[in-house]
Protein backbone atom coordinates (compact mmCIF):
# COMPACT_ATOMS: atom_id res chain seq x y z
CA UNK A 1 0.00 0.00 0.00
CA UNK A 2 1.65 3.53 -0.98
CA UNK A 3 2.52 5.90 1.66
CA UNK A 4 0.41 8.54 0.46
CA UNK A 5 -2.57 5.75 1.15
CA UNK A 6 -1.26 5.23 4.80
CA UNK A 7 -1.02 8.96 5.56
CA UNK A 8 -4.60 9.89 4.67
CA UNK A 9 -6.75 11.07 7.41
CA UNK A 10 -10.10 9.08 7.46
CA UNK A 11 -12.85 11.56 8.82
CA UNK A 12 -16.29 10.25 8.61
CA UNK A 13 -19.06 12.54 8.17
CA UNK A 14 -22.85 12.06 9.76
CA UNK A 15 -25.83 14.84 10.38
CA UNK A 16 -29.61 15.12 12.07
CA UNK A 17 -31.00 16.42 9.25
CA UNK A 18 -30.52 13.01 6.90
CA UNK A 19 -28.42 11.63 4.42
CA UNK A 20 -30.33 13.46 1.57
CA UNK A 21 -30.22 17.40 3.80
CA UNK A 22 -28.31 19.59 1.33
CA UNK A 23 -25.97 20.35 4.35
CA UNK A 24 -24.24 16.78 4.15
CA UNK A 25 -23.83 17.53 0.68
CA UNK A 26 -22.07 20.87 0.88
CA UNK A 27 -19.86 19.66 3.70
CA UNK A 28 -18.85 16.19 1.82
CA UNK A 29 -17.66 18.55 -0.74
CA UNK A 30 -15.62 20.76 1.61
CA UNK A 31 -14.15 17.70 3.11
CA UNK A 32 -13.01 15.58 0.31
CA UNK A 33 -9.31 17.62 -0.27
CA UNK A 34 -8.75 16.16 3.17
CA UNK A 35 -9.30 12.46 3.27
CA UNK A 36 -11.10 9.71 2.88
CA UNK A 37 -14.57 10.42 3.79
CA UNK A 38 -16.83 7.82 4.65
CA UNK A 39 -20.50 8.84 5.68
CA UNK A 40 -22.93 7.21 8.11
CA UNK A 41 -26.08 9.32 8.25
CA UNK A 42 -29.60 9.11 9.53
CA UNK A 43 -32.20 7.63 6.63
CA UNK A 44 -34.40 10.51 7.20
CA UNK A 45 -34.44 13.94 9.22
CA UNK A 46 -33.97 13.98 13.20
CA UNK A 47 -34.15 17.36 14.19
CA UNK A 48 -34.59 17.65 18.19
CA UNK A 49 -33.49 14.11 18.87
CA UNK A 50 -30.79 15.27 20.94
CA UNK A 51 -28.54 12.72 22.09
CA UNK A 52 -31.43 10.00 21.44
CA UNK A 53 -29.88 6.47 21.35
CA UNK A 54 -32.05 3.29 20.07
CA UNK A 55 -32.08 0.79 22.55
CA UNK A 56 -35.76 -0.96 21.60
CA UNK A 57 -36.17 -0.89 18.01
CA UNK A 58 -33.35 -2.91 15.65
CA UNK A 59 -31.05 -0.89 13.83
CA UNK A 60 -30.72 -1.39 10.49
CA UNK A 61 -28.12 -0.47 8.62
CA UNK A 62 -28.28 0.40 3.72
CA UNK A 63 -24.51 0.76 2.10
CA UNK A 64 -25.23 3.13 -0.77
CA UNK A 65 -23.59 2.99 -4.09
CA UNK A 66 -20.04 5.10 -3.84
CA UNK A 67 -20.10 8.14 -5.12
CA UNK A 68 -16.53 9.31 -6.20
CA UNK A 69 -15.11 7.21 -4.11
CA UNK A 70 -17.09 8.11 -1.01
CA UNK A 71 -18.55 5.67 0.92
CA UNK A 72 -22.35 6.51 2.18
CA UNK A 73 -24.49 4.46 4.36
CA UNK A 74 -27.54 5.18 6.10
CA UNK A 75 -29.31 3.81 8.91
CA UNK A 76 -32.56 4.08 11.10
CA UNK A 77 -30.77 5.40 13.56
CA UNK A 78 -30.28 8.63 15.38
CA UNK A 79 -26.92 10.43 14.69
CA UNK A 80 -25.65 9.44 17.92
CA UNK A 81 -26.29 5.62 16.70
CA UNK A 82 -25.02 6.43 13.43
CA UNK A 83 -21.66 7.17 15.16
CA UNK A 84 -21.72 4.23 18.00
CA UNK A 85 -22.52 2.18 14.26
CA UNK A 86 -19.55 3.92 11.89
CA UNK A 87 -17.23 3.11 14.97
CA UNK A 88 -18.18 -0.74 15.72
CA UNK A 89 -19.83 -2.14 12.56
CA UNK A 90 -19.12 0.20 9.26
CA UNK A 91 -15.01 1.61 9.53
CA UNK A 92 -12.62 -0.76 9.15
CA UNK A 93 -10.11 1.82 11.83
CA UNK A 94 -11.09 4.57 14.18
CA UNK A 95 -11.32 8.02 12.05
CA UNK A 96 -9.10 10.90 12.67
CA UNK A 97 -12.15 13.27 12.51
CA UNK A 98 -16.03 13.21 12.94
CA UNK A 99 -17.98 16.00 11.72
CA UNK A 100 -21.01 16.78 11.60
CA UNK A 101 -23.65 18.73 9.70
CA UNK A 102 -24.16 21.59 8.38
CA UNK A 103 -27.53 21.70 9.81
CA UNK A 104 -30.15 23.85 8.99
CA UNK A 105 -30.71 25.74 11.99
CA UNK A 106 -28.21 27.13 15.25
CA UNK A 107 -27.10 24.92 17.62
CA UNK A 108 -25.48 28.03 19.69
CA UNK A 109 -26.66 28.57 23.27
CA UNK A 110 -28.28 25.83 25.09
CA UNK A 111 -29.36 24.38 21.92
CA UNK A 112 -26.67 22.42 22.06
CA UNK A 113 -28.47 20.41 24.25
CA UNK A 114 -31.34 19.31 21.95
CA UNK A 115 -29.18 19.11 18.76
CA UNK A 116 -28.48 15.49 17.09
CA UNK A 117 -26.15 17.26 15.21
CA UNK A 118 -24.20 18.32 17.99
CA UNK A 119 -24.76 14.59 19.70
CA UNK A 120 -23.22 13.06 17.09
CA UNK A 121 -19.88 15.44 18.15
CA UNK A 122 -20.28 14.92 21.59
CA UNK A 123 -20.27 10.71 20.92
CA UNK A 124 -16.69 11.45 19.31
CA UNK A 125 -15.48 13.55 22.50
CA UNK A 126 -16.82 10.47 24.63
CA UNK A 127 -14.48 8.07 22.53
CA UNK A 128 -11.58 10.77 22.20
CA UNK A 129 -11.83 11.41 18.51
CA UNK A 130 -11.68 14.89 17.15
CA UNK A 131 -15.44 16.03 16.42
CA UNK A 132 -16.80 19.29 15.10
CA UNK A 133 -20.83 20.08 14.51
CA UNK A 134 -21.49 22.56 12.04
CA UNK A 135 -24.49 24.41 11.90
CA UNK A 136 -26.16 27.53 10.39
CA UNK A 137 -28.20 30.43 11.58
CA UNK A 138 -30.59 29.92 8.62
CA UNK A 139 -33.75 28.28 8.05
CA UNK A 140 -33.88 28.95 3.81
CA UNK A 141 -33.77 25.34 2.79
CA UNK A 142 -32.50 26.66 -0.68
CA UNK A 143 -29.66 28.55 1.26
CA UNK A 144 -26.06 28.30 -0.62
CA UNK A 145 -23.79 26.89 1.79
CA UNK A 146 -20.56 27.49 -1.03
CA UNK A 147 -18.91 30.18 1.39
CA UNK A 148 -18.97 28.03 4.38
CA UNK A 149 -16.33 25.87 2.68
CA UNK A 150 -12.98 27.59 3.44
CA UNK A 151 -13.73 28.01 6.80
CA UNK A 152 -15.00 24.48 7.03
CA UNK A 153 -12.22 23.20 5.52
CA UNK A 154 -9.72 25.50 7.39
CA UNK A 155 -11.33 24.35 10.86
CA UNK A 156 -11.33 20.86 9.83
CA UNK A 157 -7.44 20.77 8.64
CA UNK A 158 -6.47 22.87 11.89
CA UNK A 159 -8.48 19.88 13.92
CA UNK A 160 -6.87 17.29 12.08
CA UNK A 161 -3.08 18.52 12.72
CA UNK A 162 -3.72 19.39 16.47
CA UNK A 163 -6.55 17.46 17.64
CA UNK A 164 -8.65 18.42 20.33
CA UNK A 165 -8.02 18.10 24.16
CA UNK A 166 -9.93 14.64 25.76
CA UNK A 167 -13.47 15.03 26.26
CA UNK A 168 -13.90 18.06 23.70
CA UNK A 169 -15.51 18.85 20.50
CA UNK A 170 -16.43 21.92 18.79
CA UNK A 171 -19.60 23.70 17.83
CA UNK A 172 -19.68 25.62 15.04
CA UNK A 173 -22.46 28.09 13.56
CA UNK A 174 -22.49 30.70 10.89
CA UNK A 175 -24.52 33.58 11.23
CA UNK A 176 -27.62 34.26 9.16
CA UNK A 177 -24.67 36.49 6.54
CA UNK A 178 -23.08 35.01 3.38
CA UNK A 179 -19.78 37.21 4.18
CA UNK A 180 -19.06 36.39 7.84
CA UNK A 181 -16.62 39.09 9.26
CA UNK A 182 -14.27 36.29 10.71
CA UNK A 183 -14.13 34.08 13.69
CA UNK A 184 -15.34 34.23 17.03
CA UNK A 185 -13.92 31.87 19.79
CA UNK A 186 -17.08 32.00 22.28
CA UNK A 187 -18.26 30.66 25.11
CA UNK A 188 -22.28 29.41 25.02
CA UNK A 189 -24.47 31.82 25.95
CA UNK A 190 -27.59 30.75 28.18
CA UNK A 191 -30.50 31.37 26.60
CA UNK A 192 -33.92 29.66 27.28
CA UNK A 193 -36.92 28.94 25.02
CA UNK A 194 -40.03 31.60 25.76
CA UNK A 195 -42.33 28.61 24.81
CA UNK A 196 -45.74 27.58 24.36
CA UNK A 197 -47.90 25.11 22.32
CA UNK A 198 -50.57 25.29 19.63
CA UNK A 199 -53.46 23.10 20.78
CA UNK A 200 -55.46 22.41 17.25
CA UNK A 201 -58.39 19.48 17.12
CA UNK A 202 -58.15 16.51 14.84
CA UNK A 203 -60.64 15.19 12.99
CA UNK A 204 -62.18 13.16 16.19
CA UNK A 205 -62.45 16.50 18.27
CA UNK A 206 -59.71 15.21 19.82
CA UNK A 207 -56.60 18.20 21.02
CA UNK A 208 -53.35 17.78 19.74
CA UNK A 209 -49.84 20.21 20.49
CA UNK A 210 -47.04 21.18 18.59
CA UNK A 211 -44.34 22.77 20.13
CA UNK A 212 -43.49 26.68 19.46
CA UNK A 213 -41.80 29.54 21.25
CA UNK A 214 -38.93 31.72 20.76
CA UNK A 215 -35.71 31.83 21.74
CA UNK A 216 -34.30 34.68 23.85
CA UNK A 217 -31.02 35.30 25.19
CA UNK A 218 -30.62 38.04 28.02
CA UNK A 219 -27.35 37.50 28.54
CA UNK A 220 -25.39 39.94 25.74
CA UNK A 221 -21.77 39.99 26.34
CA UNK A 222 -19.71 40.42 23.88
CA UNK A 223 -17.96 37.06 23.98
CA UNK A 224 -20.78 34.66 23.40
CA UNK A 225 -21.66 32.52 20.32
CA UNK A 226 -25.34 34.32 20.71
CA UNK A 227 -23.30 38.01 20.60
CA UNK A 228 -20.55 36.28 17.43
CA UNK A 229 -23.76 35.13 15.40
CA UNK A 230 -25.81 38.14 15.89
CA UNK A 231 -23.02 40.35 14.96
CA UNK A 232 -22.09 38.48 11.78
CA UNK A 233 -18.95 36.22 13.33
CA UNK A 234 -18.79 32.73 12.85
CA UNK A 235 -18.79 31.20 16.71
CA UNK A 236 -16.38 28.51 17.96
CA UNK A 237 -17.34 27.44 21.00
CA UNK A 238 -15.27 24.62 22.72
CA UNK A 239 -17.94 22.24 24.13
CA UNK A 240 -17.38 19.57 27.17
CA UNK A 241 -18.87 16.62 28.66
CA UNK A 242 -18.29 17.34 32.18
CA UNK A 243 -21.48 18.89 32.97
CA UNK A 244 -20.47 19.38 36.63
CA UNK A 245 -21.47 22.59 37.95
CA UNK A 246 -18.20 22.81 39.76
CA UNK A 247 -18.41 25.96 41.25
CA UNK A 248 -21.64 25.04 42.97
CA UNK A 249 -19.90 21.76 44.94
CA UNK A 250 -18.46 23.58 47.49
CA UNK A 251 -21.89 25.20 49.25
CA UNK A 252 -23.80 21.64 48.54
CA UNK A 253 -21.13 20.26 50.59
CA UNK A 254 -21.84 22.56 53.40
CA UNK A 255 -25.44 22.02 52.95
CA UNK A 256 -25.15 17.87 53.06
CA UNK A 257 -21.86 18.23 55.80
CA UNK A 258 -19.57 16.24 53.55
CA UNK A 259 -16.78 16.68 54.66
CA UNK B 1 -58.31 30.24 50.05
CA UNK B 2 -56.12 29.44 53.33
CA UNK B 3 -52.44 30.68 54.19
CA UNK B 4 -51.55 27.06 54.24
CA UNK B 5 -53.05 26.51 50.96
CA UNK B 6 -51.35 29.13 49.19
CA UNK B 7 -48.27 28.56 51.15
CA UNK B 8 -48.10 25.16 49.70
CA UNK B 9 -44.94 23.89 47.57
CA UNK B 10 -46.12 22.70 43.88
CA UNK B 11 -43.90 19.75 42.07
CA UNK B 12 -44.07 18.67 39.09
CA UNK B 13 -43.37 14.75 38.78
CA UNK B 14 -41.74 13.14 36.08
CA UNK B 15 -39.77 10.29 35.04
CA UNK B 16 -38.75 8.62 31.77
CA UNK B 17 -39.73 4.58 32.63
CA UNK B 18 -42.87 5.72 31.74
CA UNK B 19 -46.17 6.65 34.52
CA UNK B 20 -46.59 3.34 35.10
CA UNK B 21 -43.17 2.26 36.03
CA UNK B 22 -42.77 1.42 39.86
CA UNK B 23 -39.43 4.44 40.32
CA UNK B 24 -42.21 6.97 39.73
CA UNK B 25 -44.84 5.42 42.22
CA UNK B 26 -42.44 4.92 44.87
CA UNK B 27 -41.00 8.78 43.94
CA UNK B 28 -44.60 10.09 44.34
CA UNK B 29 -45.03 8.21 48.10
CA UNK B 30 -42.10 10.23 49.13
CA UNK B 31 -42.97 13.79 47.98
CA UNK B 32 -46.76 13.48 49.45
CA UNK B 33 -45.89 15.08 52.41
CA UNK B 34 -43.86 17.78 51.06
CA UNK B 35 -46.77 19.84 49.15
CA UNK B 36 -48.70 19.21 46.00
CA UNK B 37 -47.84 17.23 43.61
CA UNK B 38 -48.05 16.58 39.84
CA UNK B 39 -47.55 13.64 37.61
CA UNK B 40 -46.65 14.66 33.69
CA UNK B 41 -45.26 11.97 32.31
CA UNK B 42 -44.61 9.51 29.55
CA UNK B 43 -46.73 6.99 28.67
CA UNK B 44 -44.56 4.33 27.82
CA UNK B 45 -40.95 3.95 28.25
CA UNK B 46 -38.32 6.48 27.08
CA UNK B 47 -34.99 5.10 28.19
CA UNK B 48 -32.18 6.30 26.16
CA UNK B 49 -34.16 9.44 24.38
CA UNK B 50 -31.67 12.00 25.99
CA UNK B 51 -32.85 15.65 25.65
CA UNK B 52 -34.81 14.57 22.40
CA UNK B 53 -37.95 16.77 22.00
CA UNK B 54 -40.93 16.05 19.92
CA UNK B 55 -41.13 18.51 16.99
CA UNK B 56 -42.70 16.27 13.80
CA UNK B 57 -45.83 14.70 15.18
CA UNK B 58 -48.67 15.78 17.15
CA UNK B 59 -48.37 16.07 21.24
CA UNK B 60 -51.09 14.67 22.65
CA UNK B 61 -52.14 14.76 26.93
CA UNK B 62 -54.83 12.28 28.64
CA UNK B 63 -55.67 13.42 32.43
CA UNK B 64 -56.20 9.78 34.27
CA UNK B 65 -58.08 9.79 37.74
CA UNK B 66 -56.53 11.50 40.64
CA UNK B 67 -55.41 9.41 43.32
CA UNK B 68 -55.02 10.57 46.63
CA UNK B 69 -55.61 14.48 45.39
CA UNK B 70 -52.85 13.77 43.02
CA UNK B 71 -53.60 15.07 39.27
CA UNK B 72 -52.07 13.14 36.72
CA UNK B 73 -51.46 13.03 33.51
CA UNK B 74 -49.31 11.22 30.92
CA UNK B 75 -48.65 12.57 27.31
CA UNK B 76 -46.88 10.44 24.47
CA UNK B 77 -44.18 12.70 23.67
CA UNK B 78 -40.61 12.44 25.93
CA UNK B 79 -39.33 13.72 29.33
CA UNK B 80 -38.08 17.10 27.92
CA UNK B 81 -41.56 17.19 25.92
CA UNK B 82 -43.79 16.50 29.38
CA UNK B 83 -41.82 19.18 31.15
CA UNK B 84 -42.84 21.59 28.44
CA UNK B 85 -46.03 20.65 28.56
CA UNK B 86 -46.99 20.96 31.73
CA UNK B 87 -45.40 24.45 32.50
CA UNK B 88 -47.54 25.79 29.45
CA UNK B 89 -50.54 23.71 29.36
CA UNK B 90 -50.85 21.77 32.39
CA UNK B 91 -50.10 23.52 35.42
CA UNK B 92 -51.72 26.83 36.54
CA UNK B 93 -48.45 28.35 38.15
CA UNK B 94 -44.64 27.52 37.96
CA UNK B 95 -43.60 24.66 39.99
CA UNK B 96 -41.60 25.34 42.72
CA UNK B 97 -39.60 22.11 42.10
CA UNK B 98 -39.25 19.32 39.30
CA UNK B 99 -38.30 15.81 40.03
CA UNK B 100 -37.73 13.66 37.85
CA UNK B 101 -37.30 9.42 38.54
CA UNK B 102 -36.62 7.03 40.36
CA UNK B 103 -34.60 5.86 37.32
CA UNK B 104 -34.00 2.13 36.49
CA UNK B 105 -30.33 2.23 36.46
CA UNK B 106 -27.73 4.37 37.13
CA UNK B 107 -27.64 8.33 35.18
CA UNK B 108 -24.57 8.66 36.66
CA UNK B 109 -20.80 10.07 34.35
CA UNK B 110 -21.33 11.09 31.18
CA UNK B 111 -24.65 8.80 30.66
CA UNK B 112 -26.26 12.07 32.26
CA UNK B 113 -26.02 13.27 28.11
CA UNK B 114 -28.34 9.84 27.12
CA UNK B 115 -30.54 10.12 29.85
CA UNK B 116 -34.29 11.05 29.62
CA UNK B 117 -34.20 11.38 33.34
CA UNK B 118 -31.50 14.14 33.58
CA UNK B 119 -33.22 15.35 30.38
CA UNK B 120 -36.40 16.56 32.17
CA UNK B 121 -34.31 17.97 34.93
CA UNK B 122 -32.19 20.32 32.93
CA UNK B 123 -35.18 21.23 30.90
CA UNK B 124 -36.26 23.08 34.64
CA UNK B 125 -32.28 24.40 34.79
CA UNK B 126 -32.76 25.99 31.38
CA UNK B 127 -36.24 27.19 33.09
CA UNK B 128 -34.33 28.36 36.60
CA UNK B 129 -36.97 25.84 38.08
CA UNK B 130 -35.40 23.97 40.73
CA UNK B 131 -35.01 20.40 39.77
CA UNK B 132 -33.50 17.24 40.47
CA UNK B 133 -33.28 14.11 38.87
CA UNK B 134 -33.07 10.78 41.24
CA UNK B 135 -31.66 7.34 39.49
CA UNK B 136 -30.88 3.60 41.06
CA UNK B 137 -27.72 1.95 40.28
CA UNK B 138 -29.71 -1.42 40.19
CA UNK B 139 -31.86 -2.94 37.39
CA UNK B 140 -33.61 -5.59 39.33
CA UNK B 141 -37.10 -4.29 37.85
CA UNK B 142 -38.84 -5.93 41.54
CA UNK B 143 -36.31 -3.55 43.58
CA UNK B 144 -38.35 -1.95 46.61
CA UNK B 145 -36.79 1.49 46.34
CA UNK B 146 -38.25 2.38 50.62
CA UNK B 147 -35.22 3.02 51.20
CA UNK B 148 -34.42 5.81 49.43
CA UNK B 149 -37.14 7.38 50.68
CA UNK B 150 -35.49 9.87 53.59
CA UNK B 151 -32.89 10.45 51.04
CA UNK B 152 -34.82 12.03 48.95
CA UNK B 153 -37.23 13.50 50.87
CA UNK B 154 -34.42 15.39 52.63
CA UNK B 155 -32.76 16.45 48.93
CA UNK B 156 -36.24 17.99 47.79
CA UNK B 157 -36.41 19.60 51.03
CA UNK B 158 -32.91 21.19 51.40
CA UNK B 159 -33.64 22.27 47.97
CA UNK B 160 -37.61 23.60 48.23
CA UNK B 161 -35.85 25.66 51.10
CA UNK B 162 -32.38 27.03 49.35
CA UNK B 163 -33.13 26.62 45.76
CA UNK B 164 -30.68 25.79 43.15
CA UNK B 165 -28.19 28.42 41.40
CA UNK B 166 -29.31 29.50 37.77
CA UNK B 167 -29.13 27.48 34.92
CA UNK B 168 -28.08 24.16 37.55
CA UNK B 169 -30.03 21.27 38.90
CA UNK B 170 -29.02 18.10 40.56
CA UNK B 171 -27.68 14.28 39.40
CA UNK B 172 -28.73 12.01 42.64
CA UNK B 173 -27.49 7.89 42.18
CA UNK B 174 -28.18 5.75 44.79
CA UNK B 175 -25.63 3.04 45.00
CA UNK B 176 -27.13 -0.81 44.77
CA UNK B 177 -27.43 -1.22 48.15
CA UNK B 178 -30.48 -0.78 50.82
CA UNK B 179 -28.13 0.82 52.96
CA UNK B 180 -26.17 3.69 51.44
CA UNK B 181 -23.72 5.28 53.91
CA UNK B 182 -24.30 8.33 53.35
CA UNK B 183 -24.47 11.47 51.05
CA UNK B 184 -21.16 12.15 48.57
CA UNK B 185 -21.25 15.58 46.69
CA UNK B 186 -19.05 14.71 43.79
CA UNK B 187 -18.13 16.10 40.46
CA UNK B 188 -19.24 13.99 37.26
CA UNK B 189 -16.77 11.18 36.27
CA UNK B 190 -15.85 10.68 32.83
CA UNK B 191 -16.26 7.29 31.41
CA UNK B 192 -16.85 5.77 27.89
CA UNK B 193 -18.45 2.98 26.53
CA UNK B 194 -17.03 -0.02 25.07
CA UNK B 195 -19.15 -0.67 22.62
CA UNK B 196 -20.25 -3.04 20.11
CA UNK B 197 -23.13 -3.99 18.18
CA UNK B 198 -24.76 -7.89 18.15
CA UNK B 199 -25.41 -8.50 14.68
CA UNK B 200 -28.77 -10.52 14.14
CA UNK B 201 -30.22 -11.83 10.89
CA UNK B 202 -34.24 -11.27 10.87
CA UNK B 203 -36.78 -13.89 8.65
CA UNK B 204 -36.18 -12.31 5.64
CA UNK B 205 -32.44 -12.90 5.82
CA UNK B 206 -31.85 -9.56 6.88
CA UNK B 207 -29.05 -8.18 9.12
CA UNK B 208 -30.07 -5.96 12.60
CA UNK B 209 -28.13 -4.45 15.25
CA UNK B 210 -28.50 -4.30 18.96
CA UNK B 211 -26.37 -1.71 20.76
CA UNK B 212 -24.30 -3.22 23.68
CA UNK B 213 -21.19 -1.89 25.80
CA UNK B 214 -19.98 -2.14 28.57
CA UNK B 215 -19.29 0.74 30.61
CA UNK B 216 -15.77 1.83 31.59
CA UNK B 217 -14.66 4.51 34.51
CA UNK B 218 -10.84 5.07 33.96
CA UNK B 219 -10.83 7.72 36.78
CA UNK B 220 -11.34 6.67 39.98
CA UNK B 221 -10.38 9.85 42.34
CA UNK B 222 -12.38 9.65 45.53
CA UNK B 223 -14.47 13.14 44.39
CA UNK B 224 -16.33 11.60 41.46
CA UNK B 225 -19.80 9.87 41.24
CA UNK B 226 -18.33 6.48 40.13
CA UNK B 227 -16.30 6.11 43.10
CA UNK B 228 -19.00 7.55 45.51
CA UNK B 229 -21.68 4.93 43.97
CA UNK B 230 -18.82 2.07 44.11
CA UNK B 231 -18.15 2.82 47.62
CA UNK B 232 -21.61 2.42 48.67
CA UNK B 233 -23.17 6.45 48.74
CA UNK B 234 -25.43 8.43 47.38
CA UNK B 235 -24.03 10.46 44.70
CA UNK B 236 -25.19 14.38 45.00
CA UNK B 237 -23.35 16.17 41.12
CA UNK B 238 -24.60 19.76 40.58
CA UNK B 239 -25.04 19.92 36.82
CA UNK B 240 -25.05 22.93 34.77
CA UNK B 241 -26.23 24.17 31.09
CA UNK B 242 -22.86 25.38 30.41
CA UNK B 243 -21.35 22.76 28.08
CA UNK B 244 -18.50 25.30 27.42
CA UNK B 245 -14.82 23.62 27.84
CA UNK B 246 -13.74 27.04 29.28
CA UNK B 247 -10.09 26.05 29.62
CA UNK B 248 -9.50 25.08 26.04
CA UNK B 249 -10.81 28.87 24.87
CA UNK B 250 -7.46 30.79 25.16
CA UNK B 251 -5.79 28.24 23.46
CA UNK B 252 -8.44 27.70 20.65
CA UNK B 253 -7.82 32.06 19.89
CA UNK B 254 -4.29 31.86 19.56
CA UNK B 255 -5.34 28.83 16.66
CA UNK B 256 -7.53 31.43 15.36
CA UNK B 257 -5.86 34.55 15.68
CA UNK B 258 -8.88 35.37 17.81
CA UNK B 259 -7.58 38.43 20.11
Amino acid sequence: MPLTRTMEKLILVTNDDGIDAPGIKFLISFLRPLGRIVVVAPQTGMSGMGHAVTISTPLRIKQLASENGIDKYKTNGTPADCVKLALNQILDKKPDLIVSGINHGSNHSINILYSGTMAAAIEGAMQNIPAIGFSMFNYDTKLDFSFAGTYIKQICQNTLESGLPAGTCLNVNFPDNSSPKGIKICRQSIGFWDEGFEKRIDLHQKPYYWLKGEFIVPDQSSNTDDYALKNGYISIVPVTIDLTAHQNIESLKKTYNDI
